[in-house]
């Protein structure tokens, strides 16, 4: 996926979406939760709380801290008990404040409150569609056309949750929805269930919902179970419902497991960390190399270097050390420091490495740069030989639900063979999974299916 | 050491000093180092830069992110091939923006910029002195004092090099400077070397100095040497000169290998990664225990678990997962949020440790109210045991030197044994290494002496 | 009019709009005439410029220096010939930024920019109408329900002036309108000329648009004529053409002159100054007195004081004091400092009215708590007597264009007669100019019709 | 007096001092009063309060409203009964926030905090005798040097009262101060009282100590005196005391009734608002002209035209419009915008002027540029001639005491005949008071003398 400059990882359109209904205080849940899946989105965050009134929105450019760094913003949205909130992440370079999540309308139905994580397949022709009836777009975000379609659906049938079922029956693509109106908070998953999305209950019966677990431990909440694919959750005052609506099969995105998830979490029955292990694993097989280290790039490949240092019985080492302290974005005017930003975020370790053959294991190769960048520095501190081990196949198609990786054209695996690509980087040997490999380390269960889109182009929704 | 809010690892004065002399752009070079020292202080950032019309500074509370966001901030020191920096780590509640560093005198012999990473401990004496000879002080920091001498011998004697050094026989405690004057940059540790400080020399020839060497890397700059305890180096047009002015045995500070510094960095010869995992590998000695896997409290203890996992043969595992999103400061409007701070920060992996005896090995225990909700944490998880190992001995000491352990009736240690520990933690068993275990994993030549005042209270000077 | 705590004066949906096409830069132009505009709105302001890419929007809550106080703010505007700016003036407690304007939309004919003084009557009924066909509203306020019009007529016709053209006939109320796409700006006046707008032309050959005249010094522009009630002004490559929609009448408010407009604007051929100070020669007719001084309150009451004093022969004088430090809003946490804002933003001088009998001159008496407050001020520094003047006649009727004199119920003269309000205010005694009297001191032509309404009832479209 | 970019009035060093003991709540009174004493001060505020742990500060650059827009900020001040605050004014490019007052030192005999307005003559002759005498300074204020002294006087004398007067003794040139100690708050005004200083007495007993008495009425204060020349008042829980410590004569600055303070404030028994209106009647007689109108440039110079009309019988008239609208510093980074400053700031009344021959009456020349531009403004509105009437002699010398003067070689009038300067700002007759008609418009008693010297070179205390 590609790196970018402010998390020196990967990026996409991994948004983090959550709702809570029947909270003591639903801007502070929000808030906790929403930091708990800061790892999904730093580039803007929003929450949205219900009142008498109407919707209370906070949303803007910037990390979760920085958006509500000032406790007057954090007291807009006190004396609620029920509410959404967003992280977003993009690649887009000016991010604006106005397409930041949760996206508000104002219907004479009422005010909707929307979060959404993953991307429409069919944005375009929604939008179109929606202009030909009559709708005028504000942004060009998945967010807005959902919000659209939910109200006016809610103006034919009056039902939110009927309004909400309509709405996903035109959705198309991958989407993990939460949903706010003045009665009720809704979570929605796409028919392939290609977005993460869960159900946890709090201990004064509340419950919430979470692109993944890891939301709940930071408030307090128990892990119920995941949303089903094609399911409608419908959370309000006469508790939880249901509503599967349709979920022709199972589609999670496999890129959860190997980039964006948080490693605690559990995603539909599966611990990330777990998995990633087994990646590890699998990939201590795919090409056997004698070696002195195991090393991963932190964090996320961290968990896969292990498995590989477990099956493969080479020692596991820490030989790259990360700088924690984002802040806010780098000052923007100075090109120097923009220009050693990689180098500043992440060290090689001369007493680990020097004199060392190292099996270096990352997550993904995008454009090669990066890894190119990390064999160097290995090598500069000593290390003889560098092997590279990819816990995923190579990228070779573009993602349609919202993972950003560009067009075909920059994706170095969907131009050059694996031999270019070791000598490109320098490393002295290299190795991916092959997808069976990668869906085996997931689940060896054989019962559910995963989107390896842009590992081999086979999309749930047989996309081009 | 004092966990605190901000970080949930230990707070300590451990400040974190650089300067640079002949950089082509001294600011961007000081913005850099900062960031590669970042880890030694959260509370404040600020760098001096020098100019034909004097010393132009920028300092406030906050990350240095935050301090440097505004690119006007930051045009305001180019321009300049000469400056210092400083980040500021302290445990106060409330930081004020004057008590941040370098700290800047106008003298009639010219300004002078002070950064100064350690405690005095002979502060009062000295300020006394100096008010009985005439100065005001304006705060209570150290860095105030020290250039208050500074300025006056300068006075005496037109010698910056010569002032320098009378001052620094005056100064009693701990203390790794860089000065910053209109034609110099000079680096000074104290004669026990108890802070760390090392010279370090760019391509073009400029040479820089700094807390530890990883701000090296993220300059550019390659390692020369360490500072040597009691030395002086002036770097100024006609290059580097060293003046030893008095140096009467070693004393680093042994938690600097324990924790305060980054792992990557070299230490006085020994690299810190090095000597962590070497406590580790002593650690699995001292009470060997059956358990299913090694976990590390990352990221300062992780080394130790490696070493401890490879000496053991026991498997190292990932089982704690920490948030990376800190931003800015917590809303401190907000009590609830506040409350669940640790809990956001760290976050038991199920996966990994259900059903498993752990060993949790942790750099140390100050007051024991984190460990004891880690190990909470691990068991309702559903860790069987947790088996808690501490890479460094009991802290029953307060340090004079600034490693902010406050009054020993804080220290859990100084009031109870082990085995009471033990039990207030709800760990299975509890292991701490003894001074000599610590001092031998640093460095078994037994050629230096490092300072263990806060296990022992045996300090370089002998203080009480 | 409903006197704000952050300017002590009279509130009302009086905002500026402006528009300028062939600029060198138009942000710049737009920056300075808003500034120019500002006495029109305080609570937000906003820029919209149209580059190759499409439209750059920078907007928000605030004083236009607070705005676009960080240069890269600035910045994001630069490179543009043509663009549209707004200040927004509201009594609405919280601002959402979303509200502030200009207001874009995105539609697939292109983007468009809105920015709107006024107030339509038919709001709801158009917001209803466009829900019915298909728009969903994020919003509340009119400029929303306009810019979606116009987007609808401009996928219809494909012509933008023709769009809005269309779009103004379906427009009831106050509204003065800048336009900004991607090949123009185009200015409108509702039929009625209720709001002001004039047309001012450079120096370069480039035209713009703005609420009053004061605008144009600001930026070197020269005044050409007004905008007329119905007209549409189209600015584009080709130079600038006029489409005299529709206009029934002159209706134009006539508060503009009594107090929104800044006294150096000439609007419809009237200068404000000139009829300000014509009200006050036809206030000492009213009811005369003997007096040893007449006062203003400042600003926008002295050139009323001056003329009672031309006319009656009584001296002029300054007594009463106004701070001019507005900065940002006060702090709202504090609730001594704002109980105390009023008597801090304006001061009676003693030296000028003690043992004095005073007229004094306001524009207008509202809830009558403002009058209350400076009469008893003056009293208290020892004036004798103060005999109130009103340059306007006693508001009794709430405004459907915008001019917030909240419910009837609020109104002080809609309640109680004058010799109530008298005693109320603790006047000496009390006068307003009648209907006939302030539209002679506007315009002794009697060849244009004015709108009334608050003082009469008699709206330009009849309405309730 | 310089004309500065930001309130296209005079500038100079008359900063507002304020201080106060006994308050229900001191920092809110301080923020009150200061808000009154804005005018004499742009450039940064501050307020220290006394608590019983010490010294609490806030200080910064920026209007007051700026530095106090944090709620947060603003409780860090709360719950005093003692505090002093400063707004400060200087033509300097960038302010730097530890310039601003009040000042902090931190004694062994406890913290000090000092405000000052004025200037010291021999500030560097103190700075070189207290770094003889071993101080250090930190800036290059007057109000460090002035602190440094009391702190080490105080250090003799353990008497608060007895360090204040031996530290007057030693100071020269113009000052006014308050001093907060923990027990007290102290006024001071220099012995010739150049700089104005009086005392206020609050319904509750306290007393408090403001440059003006404009300052009393914003928080509900009385006037009581003005603080005698040499003077020293001591406020502590006993009450009130004075110390009449030497005063050989009266020397206060006589700008402060041309320019610097505020209408409503009364300065040694004379109301500024009459001084103004005696200067522009004397004015009248100079060089008596047929005119149409008399005109003021506002608002400091709107008494004076006031004066002058009423004793020439020409009508009064208001042909300036001044912009009210400062906020915060304008956006440096656009040259554009600053260019066109002025034209912002202030624009001619075509209406009013057009065709007339105009008396414009201002207060001061000194570069003689902004007359140009208002003359030039004035003729391009149609006015058929422009005479210009200064309320005050020719400046001709720079100013000792801190009236930003500039250079001699700046002053037009201490380069150029009238004759000249009138040909240079193409006005059609310009004259000037003289310095006795000055005098005596002020007070006719003839029983005070004040400061001259920047009309005529005549210091109170005989400087060159």
């Amino acid at each position: 996926m590609k790196k970018c400059l402010s998390c020196a990882g990967a990026v996409s359109h991994a948004c983090g979406v959550f709702g809570i209904f029947g909270a003591d205080n639903a801007a502070e849940a929000c808030y906790l939760a929403l930091y708990a899946l800061q790892h999904r989105g730093q580039q803007g965050a929003g929450i949205a709380v219900s009142h008498d009134q109407g919707i209370n929105l906070v949303k803007d450019v910037g990390l979760l801290n920085d958006v509500f760094s000032n406790p007057s913003v954090f007291e807009a949205l006190s004396d609620s008990s029920s509410g959404i909130g967003h992280v977003r992440c993009s690649v887009e370079d000016t991010p604006v404040r106005c397409e930041m999540q949760p996206f508000v309308v104002n219907h004479r139905t009422g005010q909707i409150a929307v979060s959404h994580n993953g991307r429409l397949s069919n944005l375009t022709e929604l939008q179109n569609e929606l202009e030909d009836a009559g709708a005028i777009f504000q942004t060009n975000i998945d967010a807005e056309a959902i919000a659209y379609i939910i109200a006016r659906n809610m103006g034919l049938s009056g039902d939110i949750s009927k309004a909400v079922e309509d709405t996903t029956k035109r959705l198309k693509g991958a989407f993990a929805l939460t949903i706010l109106t003045h009665t009720s908070v809704i979570g929605v998953r796409d028919p392939y269930g290609i977005s993460p999305l869960c159900i946890g209950e709090m201990n004064n019966g509340a419950y919430c919902i979470a692109s993944e677990s890891c939301a709940f431990e930071a408030i307090g909440a128990k892990f119920l179970r995941d949303v089903e694919p094609g399911e409608i959750v419908v959370i309000d005052e006469l508790g939880m419902h249901s509503r599967k609506v349709h979920g022709p099969g199972n589609g999670l995105c496999s890129f959860e497991y190997v980039y964006f998830a948080r490693a605690d979490s559990v995603i539909d029955g599966v611990n990330v960390h777990h998995a990633r292990k087994n990646m590890g694993r699998a990939l201590s097989k795919v090409m056997p190399v004698e070696a002195d280290m195991v090393i991963g790039v932190p964090d996320s490949a961290n968990p896969a270097a292990l498995g590989y240092a477990a099956e493969s019985g080479i020692e596991y080492g820490i030989g790259l050390c990360k700088n924690r302290y984002i802040g806010r974005a780098m000052t923007d005017s100075n090109k120097t420091i923009r220009s050693r930003n990689v180098g500043i975020k992440l060290n090689a370790m001369r007493a680990s490495v020097a004199g060392k053959r190292i099996v270096l294991v990352d997550d993904s190769i995008v454009h090669g740069d990066t890894s190119a960048h990390i064999v160097g520095m290995l090598k500069r501190m000593g290390a003889t030989q560098v092997h590279v081990r990819i816990s995923s196949p190579p990228v070779v198609q573009s993602c349609p639900y919202g993972v950003d990786t560009h067009d075909r054209k920059h994706l170095i695996s969907a131009k050059y063979d694996t031999e270019s690509i070791k000598n490109y980087i320098h490393a002295d040997s290299l190795a991916f999974l092959s997808v069976d490999e990668l869906i085996e380390s997931i689940d060896d269960s054989k019962t559910k299916s995963y989107c390896t889109g842009c590992f081999n182009g086979c999309y749930p929704e047989r996309l081009g």
